[in-house]
């Protein structure tokens, strides 16, 4: 499917564009849209179509940093690794980010980087981006046994997040909880996820992905309690060909938790192409009350 | 067993100490040991005792540089995650640290790294520590049944690196393969470590600890192949005194990869005390070359 907009383009033309974004630009590209304001140094703005409880859903500020990496002239080669760990809540508005290259060698090439709202540093990040030649391959996790995305009704985006509209997401196992039932007895989910308006998946829209799964604690204790990813890192296991090669068809995720203890716990993902490629591995840390 | 040092006091007490750190320091102590420059700005130096095939052992690098935010007159509660990026080889010698806080909130701190030789940076790091209360806890990955360390040979530290020799390790599944004979189907080692001094376990030992599997190309591929880390993140599961209750005993770690891939490949990782609390994840990438 190719990308689409909210608009016929005879609409969006005379909507005209604020720096290259129109109001066609899929939410996603909006969201990640970045302006130079000098060396090393963008600003942006947090997007209502990316809503969450408090400030911005994680995934698109994670996407955010990378797009940062990504349209940075002296970036040598594709995603690798990511870190981010959020300081403070992301208020809404404009953001800057600082992003450096500390190190550039042969084959890879490592990146700091900070958001900040005027004083205050709301997120820091660091990336890996590397050059990838053929090796011995081999994959030992493949994915689960599940049924076809069609075969499963698309979850509600009644949720209370407004971020959640930007995904087609299908549970096979481990749907978010009735709100007062019974906990569920371990913490997995494995569902199906793909854009909701048909934008390919690349590199930006994995990062999202890797934390769209709901808390782990609202299935394990049937309710919504406070939560916030405080520290995310996605390991990129396939290559750029293998992420551009699932379109916009859906990928399959899924999640545990390890430990809940002491006001935090960690959740550990996966995403698979339809086609079975492991495209990512991601693992974080929330904070919790319960 | 209470930490001891490798000559008898009153030998020690001759031998006399270069800023606190005297020959019967501890290996772990000694390399993690960093004498202040100014504000924010460290030196340490490597130790021969750690060395690894290319620089020293990323374990007592990582190590290293949560010893930088543990000491620092700001630190805020106890560690809760680390990354590590091994953005070049650490020559022998000094080495220069610099750590910042860069958001103190009521519960949690964010702090960002950089360890430098020269002009070059080496590597790069974020840790977060956080103040934890006491939640709903359970632990949903709890030790694969394996024989008693007491049941399991200790594994021969003629491995052509030093580092191992710091340790006791012991193997109930994926041992280091014979170079030559036949991979193994699955990159699954399960072992037993504990620190060969009898050091007792405190966040340093067991950030290290959390790096000390030997790399899982080798395993499948029955060679040692090139590889080394490049980005490693932990997550600390455990509170301070759930830690310092292992004492000097064995803990149990448990690794596997998920996906070996154009020149990297993912190690996940787990370490449970022997009474089974889970202790921390640790999650890595290698590069490697086959």
């Amino acid at each position: 499917m190719r990308r689409r907009g909210r608009f016929p383009a005879a609409v969006s033309d005379r909507l005209g564009s604020v720096g290259g974004v129109t109001e066609t630009t899929h939410p996603l590209d909006r969201a990640v849209a970045l302006e130079p304001l000098g060396e090393g140094l963008l600003r942006g703005h947090t997007d209502d179509a990316w809503s969450n409880m408090v400030g911005p859903f994680g995934g698109i500020t994670a996407a955010t940093l990378l797009q940062a990496v990504l349209r940075h002239p002296e970036r040598h080669g594709d995603p690798l690794a990511l870190t981010i760990n959020f300081a403070g809540p992301v208020a809404p508005g404009a953001f800057e980010v600082a992003v450096r290259p500390v190190r550039t060698n042969r084959s890879n090439q490592h990146w700091s980087l900070e958001m900040r709202q005027g004083e205050e540093v709301v997120t820091t990040a660091t990336v890996l981006t590397a050059l990838r030649r053929e090796t011995w391959s081999d994959t030992e996790a493949g994915p689960p046994p599940v049924p076809a995305p069609e075969d499963l009704p698309r979850a509600s985006a009644e949720r209370s997040v407004r971020w959640v509209e930007n995904y087609d997401m299908r549970f096979a196992d481990g749907p978010m909880p009735e709100e007062g039932g019974e906990g569920a007895a371990e913490s997995t989910t494995t569902m199906w996820i793909r854009d909701a308006a048909g934008r390919p998946v690349d590199h930006l829209a994995l990062t999202a992905m890797c934390d769209s799964f709901y808390p782990r604690s609202f299935l394990r204790l049937a309710r919504a309690v406070p939560a916030g990813t405080v520290t995310l890192t996605i390991h990129y296991l396939a290559t750029a060909e293998e992420i551009a090669a699932q379109g916009s068809d859906f990928l399959l995720g899924a999640v545990h938790s390890h430990r809940f203890h002491g006001n935090y716990h960690d959740e550990s993902a996966r995403l698979w192409g339809r086609d079975g490629t492991l495209l990512a591995t991601s693992n974080q840390l929330m904070y919790f009350k319960a």
